[in-house]
């Protein structure tokens, strides 16, 4: 038995073979392991030509086969199984081993496990791990977080496997400590869930106000491609929407269920923001855009409700008019990537993670779902002032918003008049006018809980907290 | 030492001191008792000839003076707190005894320790209580959880202590067993958010759309309280909007900081209905909104951001205005509703609660934050239909909400274009126009998952899942 595998991997689904054929693909020798043998035997069979593997049948013939300190992957479902796999791996190991959770577990989980783990000397490298199966195989973006020790480590080999953005810089960085990287893989995919709901309601737009077909979408994705928009969803967009339905000749779109499922991370995303105290309105309406979709009796129970019905523009106006949501769907992205780092910037500050945003921003630019240039722009931002309050502090995005609005509000005038709805869009507004308000009606809402709870109100000329003798005098008291 | 209390009360802060009061009033010998005695003394000094109080200084003292079996009601912070206590009481009561939580526990942790408790044959009944200091005192809005059998021993109690609506009738109800109190409480909450929030967009619009002062928008919430918005809230907002400061002689609203705080329940309810699957946006912007207003370093960076400035209209279109803004409140104020009964349901499913949606809007009907005369019609729409898919099915709200919309879409246009914040109505309307859509941008969402993923996607036409070979011919095949 080799005892030179320099990592191993367990768990060997499509996205731990993927991940184990890339580590072997890029020279390293990778041990394998698998609860159910036969996997372990199938990928070598298949797969053994493209690099030195160690297939092991037993936990403790794996943890063998590691060279010390041992690097150890597992890629099992989150939740108790990890938990599962972790109690059987740990008392083999020894202090100074690594184990790589390169699951999507919760960030809560890693820091608990982390913690444990730690206590017996072994490192736990909470990992997130985005891009698909595709992205494991061939570059995925990675976020790990754990130890800087088992970053110094890890690092090298998670560099050389990953994506490499344009400039060649490769899409890994050592997050934070414990749990920081699983939350970051976490905040990523709220993002992409609001970049996903904002490019339906784009769709949406097009199809029913400006009466283009989605053929002809299709072309103006492609086109909004080439431009500032230019990412790797709106480039599968066009592929979706320009794939013809074989067997009725139909739009692909068109015989799709109109049913979005969800995994768990985007509702993980707006629960920790929630709990953060962020506002992310727009990753909760697509969140929640995604569960109302789903609930058939209810949409079925509501067909008949009063509505307008869009009437298409005309050719010249449908012209204008897509370029009015491209100015909108752009705004509106800036403001849901700004919610998305403010919820990072929090999380870090909450855990002492002391993350660098624009690194995040760095290692999201390749393999994983929401790549786009844009991501560049966000690293500018972050490069030229590393305590920007917002995204939307950044000169460049303050102006390119401030080009935009007028577009961004006729938008969505003629979806709220034509009745297309755009809670993405509208949210996306509202937060942004609710930041730039000089005044908020959150003087009546604290006005409101002095008087039916006593809960006091603080003042703007004067320091303190004060209460309100509504059932008396109506006198003021401080409290 | 007497033994013939009926009820017992430990934890003499406000709300605990107010209800024991409120036992006593109603003939009730009420037993006291609070970790720090001079409360249990004060309260007798103060309110002795209120009633038949019995002080107690210890918790076997107070466990003795309660007749059998023991009533025994709890009012202390929620948390570990409320765990001190029940693990100080738990080891001195016997099978049948009863012990009642009249905090604002999480519905969880009302579960778990019902289960507890019930384990050693002590009924443990979670209970919403609302309506604040002056409702534990008059008559509060009672949402017992719990068994059967406590509530036939303490359900006659509660109605005589509880507010009682127009009708008469009391404003408590047996929800539902273990959590199902505490989770209603926790929705009206919610519910109670977004109402405010709401009520917060209505006064900004008439104040930068409309151009009123708060002393004429205290008036037109007085007229809007004599019609179908007759509410405790819209009667309080007028209060708070017409009382004038007497330090600097401004409109109260206008000197308050408008930086809104929240305690969590409105919180957990969207926590809550993310992970039932509910779509709730009209909550979550609510406390999306009181958590940006408190966002003063983020806030004072976006000042500067573009955007119009609204420009009051004239005194004719004003009043015209005005009425439009009662539709869009009306209006948005059914969503809300909708989204909260939708939630009570689904958390009603997942529990086996069995709740009975009707009777929660009957007992908020009085004494508690949200009670409106809009409750009754609530009631009636699930009394004509217990099995109705959503309050949007009743024909009455149906018939209204069409009756709305125009105007409701027209105060959403305005404000878009003159950047006034409205996440509520606005998020209000883009739920209202994806539940009567047709088709929703959620098959393109389902296309892009399938393309990047693997996720697969249903078809319009044929049972099954399915799978495109995106990378390869973009063949179908089955999952």
């Amino acid at each position: 038995m080799s005892t030179s595998a320099q990592i191993g991997v367990s768990g060997l689904a499509v996205m731990g073979r993927n991940l184990a054929r890339n580590f072997a693909r890029n020279g390293y020798t990778v041990a394998l392991h698998n609860r159910t043998v036969y996997r372990t035997h199938d990928l070598v069979k298949e797969f053994g030509h493209e690099g030195d593997f160690v297939p092991t049948e037993t936990v403790e013939e794996f943890v063998a086969a590691l060279e010390r300190p041992r690097r150890l992957m597992i890629m099992v479902k989150a939740g108790a199984p990890t938990d599962a796999v972790i109690q059987e791996f740990a008392p083999l190991l020894e202090p100074g081993d690594m184990i790589i959770d390169g699951g999507n577990a919760h960030f809560a989980d890693t820091r608990r496990r982390e913690k444990e783990l730690r206590e017996r000397g072994i490192h736990f490298v909470g990992t997130g791990v985005s891009g698909g199966e595709e992205g494991a195989l061939h570059g995925p973006s990675i976020m790990p977080g754990g130890s800087t020790e088992s970053y110094a480590s890890l690092g090298p080999m998670l560099e050389k496997i990953s994506a490499k953005a344009k400039d060649g810089a490769p899409c890994v960085t050592h997050v934070g400590p414990d749990g920081a990287g699983h939350f970051v893989k976490m905040v990523h995919n709220g993002i992409e869930y609001a970049d996903m709901q904002l490019i339906g309601e784009a769709y949406q737009l097009l199809r029913d106000v400006a009466g283009r077909s989605p053929a002809q979408i299709a072309e103006i994705f492609r086109a909004w491609n080439t431009g500032r928009l230019d990412s790797y969803l709106i480039e599968i967009t066009a592929e979706v929407l320009s794939h013809v339905d074989a067997a009725t000749g139909k739009p692909f779109v068109d015989v799709v269920l109109d049913q979005a499922e969800q995994k768990g991370t985007g509702r993980w995303t707006v629960q920790i923001a929630l709990a953060l105290g962020v506002p992310v309105p727009g990753i909760a309406e697509a969140v929640f855009a995604r569960s109302l979709s789903g609930h058939t009796a209810l949409r079925k129970a509501s067909r008949g409700l009063a509505g307008p019905k869009a009437a298409p523009l005309g050719e010249a106006e449908a012209a204008a008019f897509a370029d009015r949501v491209e100015q909108a769907l752009y705004a509106s992205k800036i403001v849901s990537y700004t919610q998305g780092f403010h919820e990072i910037a929090a999380g870090s500050e909450e855990y002492d993670w002391n993350i660098d945003l624009g690194k995040v921003a760095s290692i999201w630019r390749g393999g994983c779902i929401i790549r786009a240039a844009f991501l560049d722009r966000i690293r500018a931002a972050y490069d030229a002032r590393a305590d920007l309050p917002s995204l939307l502090s950044d000169k460049t995005f303050a102006q390119e918003i401030a080009d935009a609005q007028d577009d961004w509000r006729e938008v969505l005038v003629a979806a709220t008049r034509q009745g297309v709805p755009t809670p993405g869009f509208a949210a996306a507004l509202a937060y942004y006018d609710a930041l730039r308000a000089e005044r908020l009606p959150a003087a009546l809402t604290q006005g409101q809980r002095d008087f039916f709870g006593a809960h006091t109100y603080r003042r703007t000329d004067r320091e303190g907290s004060f209460h309100t003798l509504w059932g008396e005098d109506r006198s003021e008291v401080e409290a």
